[in-house]
């Protein structure tokens, strides 16, 4: 069946989501919510034709893999010029963009991790920011992640020899330069064309091990064919209803070389982030497009974010369970297995008697429940209450780490390694492969220069005593310069 | 006696208010701070004809109910224009209400309950928001209220099956959908023509249950005749110092099916809402009818607020006692009793030991005592110091919930459910009874999603060590658009 | 001596200072900072004839009390216009006080301590403004006084019978309406023509107990004779070096029948009050005559607030005692004796050795030593480690108390009475008498409402056990308009 | 080899550096990280002739001590206008220096030492002012420092006798009218011409000991020349990895009558600072020379502050080390020794078992160790954990100290004396010789009245029950203006 731009067009909101790729028509109303970088991206095509868009930064099978042959309603007439009208007039959110992209500071005057976020957030369309930086609900624990670094204090020892200062140490005994890994950063195709094969190239040239996702925007044989010889991937692992796909998936990659599945456990549902969701309609607002309320309205009811469309669509498996997850996952890998999204003292216990080599201490950068507890704080009550569970497994964190004074403070209280994840994608996005690199050349500067003045000379010499948590609020503003 | 309307006009403020209704004039000085609406409103109409505004939101014997039958003072003689000349000129607040009406977003646009407040108060005549809105003196508690929630984080638990997570739960003995109930939202009408109709059948289609106010602007007839036919009511009591009048209502209220008896006991007198009190001035104000002090001004001394009048005034019955109070009740009625405001762990013991079905934690939303510790505050400490408490009574609290991970803290902390007051009224004055759907629908999917992302399939499962109190201070900005 | 006007001009600043009053000329260089108003009110009128404003506000005899013979230099020669031309022209500050006491909000518009405040600081001179609100350095302890009763919250009482509620009490055996005096309000003619003498009798009216100052700017016989026949008064010492003057001075207060001695023991020495000397320089801003730094200028090291200055010209006996003071105090005066400014709990022990009738917890309001702790705290550290002392002298406090919560808060912890002094000042500076009645209605109604809400009838079941000191941080903006 | 301007213009930035000093060309790229002022100074004149501002800031010696031969690279041809042609005109940052310096206040107008500051930031250079204020990171210890003393409050006594009140004490048996001395302000050069000679000369006229640095801008001879007979001088020593350059040192300030060796410890490796290094760029933007990024700009990878950079142009001794630094300096000196640096109760405890005469608790002013516990909470922990050490070392604090309270905070709790840095610096930017004095004179006067108001005659009674650590956060915004 053919259809006319103008009947395509009726179909451009959340209750019936209709776009065109090269020519065919899909429905991609019940999709709109599995998308991985969020709804928002696609109903700024709705109605229109998205090719243009849609084509660099998606695998060929992309729309075999993830729509149902039902879903393709046939072809656009292409006739009218209305369905791709709108590509030829710039939005003003896309006239920004290539304005800041001009403005970006040289790199060497980028000093710090939010030097790079600030530049990342002027350069980044307005949705893909809006997926990279959201957080859940009104992002208290987005937040607060970040501010529990402040807490913590060092009591720095003198006179102590730190000429031979060396930051590496081995990561499920892998080496790695730093004690810092790559976590959990997806999609970034939307914030650079080379998405997470700049992030691979530039750790490998950094001995840095990045965590690739089972939702990265690059096919995960691709990037492990962009690494160095002895460059070691992780992998993300999201389990899904349909246990044989997952299990289809981590074979896959346990194929491919990667070196440690890390099970994600705090993303049964998708977290309510209002940020991303809005991006929509902050964009429609700058083009002059805002809409009223009309008493009546149908939308009021069924709308695009009710409960049960939540319940219906959610495509994670929602029943991982202590007793049959992690039997099954060692039946089908010989990988070793790191719980990603450990939440509290009693469940690390639990990962430790479950034997799997390693927890993550993470809420998911505040992006799934609102009012978990910042990661640093969980590890702090590990350190207070079970410090044996440190001896057991690897400990890792991640969340809210932007210096290496950060990172020094969780090795300190017992972290193995910390994961960044945002910093990432926004060095990716604001310099490409260049700011990645840049980025951990910062990260070893700061982590080498604190460690001397804290009078440690390696890794082993960041031990508990040098911290303390203090029970003021320091009040730094994060967010200006200085 | 025939009133010009040159005379009524002099009778325009509180130290002598006069209006005009239906052609009858009546002084209503007396009665200014006894109206359940606060005195502004009555005021704006001073020296004035009330009726286009009296007569759609009050009921034919509101009246004959609440004026003596000497504070009819006869009739006005109708030939001036002057009295009712001001209505035929829109005031800027009126304009202004009929401008944002326009503007209002469409419903799927709304994302939480921050949203649908902020839409209310675009809309809301700003005497009716200030009636609404107000807490007491400075609005400590009212702001702590609210505040206290960001204190309590979650350890979130992991790998334990959620798919069929189910929020509904028993409020004593009848099924709710939620553990959340329409706590005290009286006075409906001045937001929306409807009043408490439309919550009333939202909540039905809901299936949550509504407790209506001795003062709701709908006779409580008329809300019972709205229900669906398993839809339960709970019913709000003020106690008057005329206790017959107070026996004849509860029975009224026991015949037309109410379910239980919510016994109001953190009103003895009414709160000092400045908020509430200054409305009428900033209205003159927007008109460019500002007062100024004359030296010697009678009304220094003798005004509105002043002391004795304070206490002349007041409406209910000062004199609860632990002794007399409950026995009466229970000799007039067989319903259930709740005790509504209580504040502290003692008299949360004293309420188990008289024998009462249910306690409602709460300082009426901030709108009574200053300084009154937060609900969930006090809860927190009946959890520490008396659990026992739990297992004898149903334990609920109101008062600055305005998330579903709110509800979810107050109930791992020992609520059998939550009540919430504002937000009803504001999703009324808002959008209708679309509007309160749309609020219960937000709720189901927060509390929903938190409860899976807490590891928590059932309202059973929801259990203290889900919460814990941190010592530091959350700075969400909670009026904040992200 | 006669001098011209321009002889007279040149000695306009700290480092040598002549007025003329009624042509006489004088040399206040030495007198500046014994002037109990403040230098900047005299260096206002530094070079010039200050008769015009010096004249309404002083007794007859007050030069001849403060200056020595040889500080009179000789007369003005008259026949220059200079001396006073200056008067004929307002300044910006006298305009703006002539403006603003025209727009004064009628006193039934006035709600609280803090709606009278901001009338007077508006209607102040701004000179007078800053001697009334300074606090010593930073003014960290006059804003943390007041902050400090955000920390304690109410933990009220339900179904007590309260219709009876009565917040009288007494204070050293005297009735009070309310457990409220008036502390340490001096120089209230520079608010107000008829200074203190309008406070007397608004408290008269109110029965409420009014100490007045060694310094009040009206003499205390006079005020003595304004009271009603059973007004008690109080008597604020400050002790100087010449002990022969001050028995004088105490002696001539018990004659006149003041009921008790409140003897000043927190002000040694004067703080060091910034607010108050820049003053002057605002206000030479105001008229465009900013002065600018000359290198090698002489003042750089002889200037006004130089330390041999401060020592020298320091009034007050900086050498009290226990051993000494106290007997002497007890040998010539058969009154009462309440220590004014104790600040520690040691203190308050050694009070009650030294068998005083009572002490006031009190730093001054902010005004003297900065970091002092917040009188709130220092009562509850009392309550926590000698609730003993409550039963053996009476205790109050001063300092920060702005609402009729702050002032049960206090009585609560153990408190007989709370002073208040700033607000009084401004009430009389903003409204005169009918100010001063407004503010004790306010305080009356604010009382009685809370001790009804929080289930007291009377002061006496005001106790401990009703407030509990958080620990979390209060947001309150006490500064802001709802 | 006579190079052309366009030629030496080319080495203008971070990657290649050289300047023009007396027509003669260096390549001071390696040098910019030793260089104790910053390497912002010396950038803003790369690829330019600097002959001007730096001839009269360096002593005549100085390429020679800190350049190779090598460095040299020849001399400037000289006919090129090029290379001084910037120096015609004013930048903006000079105009507004020249502007603001005839607008600062007279001296008799500068109440306490923010004042000072305030002028201090309006007068200086940007680039000095970055180097002065600048503090590590994000500055969080720099602001905490400052904090820290507002969470310690007064318990004041009261009846005691004050009259003789006298602040002067010993520090290491030399006299000292305050306990205060200054601490480590070197590069005083940078903000007034008579650099350290100004503080030294106002010091000894007000008998207060200057600690003299290593890398004073002043030759440490001539400091020595200008004190007053009995005047002592101490000596901060920086340790280089040249060990015998470092005894020369030593040695020469021993010869010259240095009385005391501070050895800095805290300084291994530089701090990040990075207000310092963005103040070029600050510069630059003034001036509209804004630079962006070019995609492969070689800069990303090879710039300024890479890692090895940092570690190869180190200067200091990273090596210390209990067993060999003190009995290494010990053998080459007879002077008593300070460890200025101590950062945690341990190391105290070191610091008294290697027998050191006394330590001064810092974190060099927030300039090194990011995050490092403020000095007043680690001398709060000694008083706390290890009162023992107080008797047997000197115990010093530096850090954001600002006003007399500061100082007499840190006495109380066991400080002998306290340091002050960039205060110095301020003062003597702000108004040269005359502004130490004063701020000095400020201090005194502020001292001595909080001691008096705290009932405290001498240094003796100054005692740790005087002050008391609260448990709130004080809110005192120390940036603004009364």
């Amino acid at each position: 069946m053919a259809w006319t731009a103008d009947e395509i067009a009726k179909h451009k909101d959340g209750s019936s989501c209709w776009i065109v790729i090269e020519n065919k028509v899909y429905d991609v109303t019940e999709f709109l919510l599995k998308h991985p970088g969020g709804p928002g991206i696609i109903l700024k095509y709705a109605g229109r034709d998205a090719t243009s868009v849609y084509v660099p930064i998606h695998s060929p099978d992309a729309i075999q893999k993830n729509l149902l042959p039902s879903q393709c309603l046939g072809s656009w007439d292409g006739t009218s010029k209305q369905a791709n009208e709108t590509q030829t007039k710039k939005t003003q959110d896309e006239l920004r963009v290539e304005r800041e992209m001009k403005r970006r500071p040289p790199l060497n005057r980028v000093l710090n991790l939010r030097d790079i976020e600030d530049v990342a957030k002027k350069v980044l369309p307005h949705s893909v920011l809006a997926f990279y930086s959201a957080g859940t609900d009104d992002e208290l624990s987005l937040q607060e992640n970040a501010r529990a670094f402040d807490r913590f204090f060092f009591l720095a020892r003198v006179m102590r020899p730190v000429s031979k200062c060396n930051p590496s140490t081995t990561i499920l005994g892998f080496n790695s330069s730093l004690p810092v890994f790559v976590s959990g950063a997806a999609q970034a195709i939307l914030g650079h064309p080379q998405g997470e094969l700049n992030i691979t190239r530039a750790c490998g040239k950094a001995n840095i091990i990045q965590m690739v996702c089972t939702y990265a925007s690059i096919p995960r044989a691709q990037i492990a064919s962009a690494t160095l010889p002895s460059q070691p991937l992780f992998f993300q692992l999201y389990k899904v209803t349909d246990t044989a796909a997952t299990a289809k998936v981590v074979q896959e990659a346990e194929q491919l070389g990667y070196k440690a599945i890390f099970l994600t456990v705090d993303a049964v549902v998708v977290g309510n982030r209002e940020r991303d969701v809005r991006s929509l309609w902050v964009l429609q607002q700058q083009e002059g497009q805002d809409q009223y309320y009309v008493e009546g309205d149908p939308e009021a009811t069924t709308n695009l974010f009710g409960t049960s469309a939540v319940n219906r669509r959610n495509v994670f498996d929602p029943d991982l369970s202590w007793k049959e997850t992690i039997p099954w996952l060692r039946s089908i890998t010989k990988l070793p297995i790191v719980l990603k999204g450990i939440q509290c003292v009693e469940d690390a216990a639990l990962a430790v008697e479950a034997g799997v080599e390693g927890i993550l201490i993470s809420n998911h950068g505040g992006r799934q429940l609102e009012s978990a507890l910042p990661p640093l704080e969980v590890l702090y009550k590990i350190r207070q209450q079970r410090p044996d569970i440190f001896d057991k497994v690897e400990v890792y964190i991640d969340g809210g780490i932007r210096r290496g004074t950060d990172v020094i403070k969780a090795v300190c209280l017992g972290a193995k390694a910390v994961g960044l994840g945002r910093p990432f994608l926004y060095a990716l996005s604001a310099y490409g492969q260049e700011g990645v690199t840049k980025m951990l050349d910062i990260l070893r500067r700061e982590i080498t220069i604190s460690m001397q003045l804290l009078g440690a000379a390696s890794i082993r010499d960041l031990t508990p005593e040098l911290v303390e948590r203090v029970d003021w609020e320091p009040m730094r503003r994060r967010d200006s310069k200085l």
